[in-house]
């Protein structure tokens, strides 16, 4: 089944700039940060941050580990370059290792969330450092299955690709003009070698994404999904995995003992009873 | 001025002990782990997490920094001995030691918040390892005046204490019987010799948990709070802050581009489609 969900990257590119610049700058800041991989989705990112707020204002960091291929550092490299910014490159391999060094047992999952969180923890130090926001890369598909790690790659301060999924951000891609072997390469989050998303995922993204828009965003129900011809084990399959990854998409819960509570009725600027 | 919050801590005990049970036991795990401070919350929590799943289920992280004080590990071991758990001793100094030997510009407050986040990712892989979920110990006073690290000692899948201020943990901890000591020591974050919370933040907890208490839960306006006897520049000062850290309290903020987003209109149980 091949299915094209409706994307306008003109337009996505005008309102994601506008996006950028006018959180990073409502709250005082000029600059962003963000953790650039070699990936597509860290590139979009970063040109739409470099639309909004200049070069002079976007810190790009990679963070390789040991293990990390070659060609991501080389892909990240030709962002940097293309949009000329200021980037820093800091190996994290000695804090994973001196943490794994006493924790043997470990698989490549908490490998990989553990260098996704020591990521985000260098993200928002380099935050501190510029005062800057850190810029979020992570897609929709990635956040409705929850294919990334809780406050790891998924958290930001502001994420300019989150409503998107995988194959429109490709399109976008495109658009901006993103050197064009970091739109062919297979998606990877490259935490062990040859890893690739759609092997790990099951499907591709282009099946991926078509189920998600209906299921999601046109609410189609079980009877709508299987007469737009999805396989009743796909849908169970996908659903149940949008369903058990709730928690990634949510604050912490909080025990509610009072009149307002963080999280569940006190969220909003209604709150600040002005 | 003297203001008492009313709090019922054996119907706090009751009701918080529920919460963890079906919290964790409705998502099939057994098991729930959290990182034990030696301060007041992570012991409240601590008892709590043991009330609710029995000793067997609980294991405690103690986390120190090379410079955390030895009166903090004690207290923490006396929580341990107390409630018969299993307890992890990982000395977080060279992870953060090799980020830092390459980062000497950061201040104190950068380092503590990248020890907050490698302790949260420390407990998110214990989280894996043995299968069970991460309990918060952060305070609605903490919350509220943003006093903690967004991503690091915020960050938890279930939290009992979010709700309660900090004069209320308090009253809480009495009831459970935790150590005497813990309830009477003055409360520091421990990220630096002689550090305390109530220094830092500029007033003590007893005022600023009263005026949190009107502002926040009574919505009392300005006129109502200087009616109750606040000073206008305290008033000023805790309300902005307040509002400065709302950031902290809330998802990633997502571009809105499709029908259905995270964080704004996907959130709850309606979002199903069933």
């Amino acid at each position: 089944m091949s299915f094209h969900i409706h994307t306008n990257p003109p337009l996505l590119k005008k309102y994601l700039t506008m996006f950028i610049k006018e959180e990073v700058e409502k709250v005082g800041v000029q600059k962003a940060v963000l953790g650039l991989s070699g990936g597509v989705d860290s590139a979009v990112s970063c040109y739409l941050a470099v639309n909004a707020l200049g070069p002079e204002n976007v810190v790009a960091i990679e963070m390789p580990y040991k293990q990390s291929s070659r060609e991501s550092v080389e892909h990240a490299e030709l962002v940097i370059k293309d949009l000329n910014i200021k980037a820093f490159y800091i190996d994290i391999s000695r804090q994973i290792d001196s943490y794994f060094d006493k924790n043997h047992d470990a698989d490549n999952l908490r490998r990989g969330n553990k260098m996704a969180r020591e990521r985000m923890s260098i993200l928002y130090d380099f935050s501190a450092k510029f005062n800057a926001l850190v810029v979020g890369t992570s897609n929709k598909t990635e956040l409705m299955l929850g294919y990334g790690t809780l406050f790891g790659d998924t958290a930001s301060a502001l994420n300019p690709l989150g409503d998107l999924y995988k194959t429109q951000v490709w399109e976008l891609a495109r658009y901006l003009e993103v050197p064009q072997e970091i739109i062919d390469k297979p998606p990877s989050a490259d935490l062990w070698e040859g890893q690739t998303d759609e092997a790990e995922l099951g499907f591709t993204y282009e099946e991926l994404d078509a189920f998600l828009y209906h299921y999601i965003d046109c609410r189609y129900s079980n009877i709508d999904l299987l007469g737009a011809g999805y396989e009743q084990e796909f849908i169970d399959k996908i659903t149940k995995r949008v369903r058990q990854t709730q928690y990634k998409r949510r604050l912490p819960l909080i025990a509610k003992t009072s009149r307002r509570t963080i999280g569940i009725d006190f969220n909003y600027e209604r709150d600040w009873g002005v």
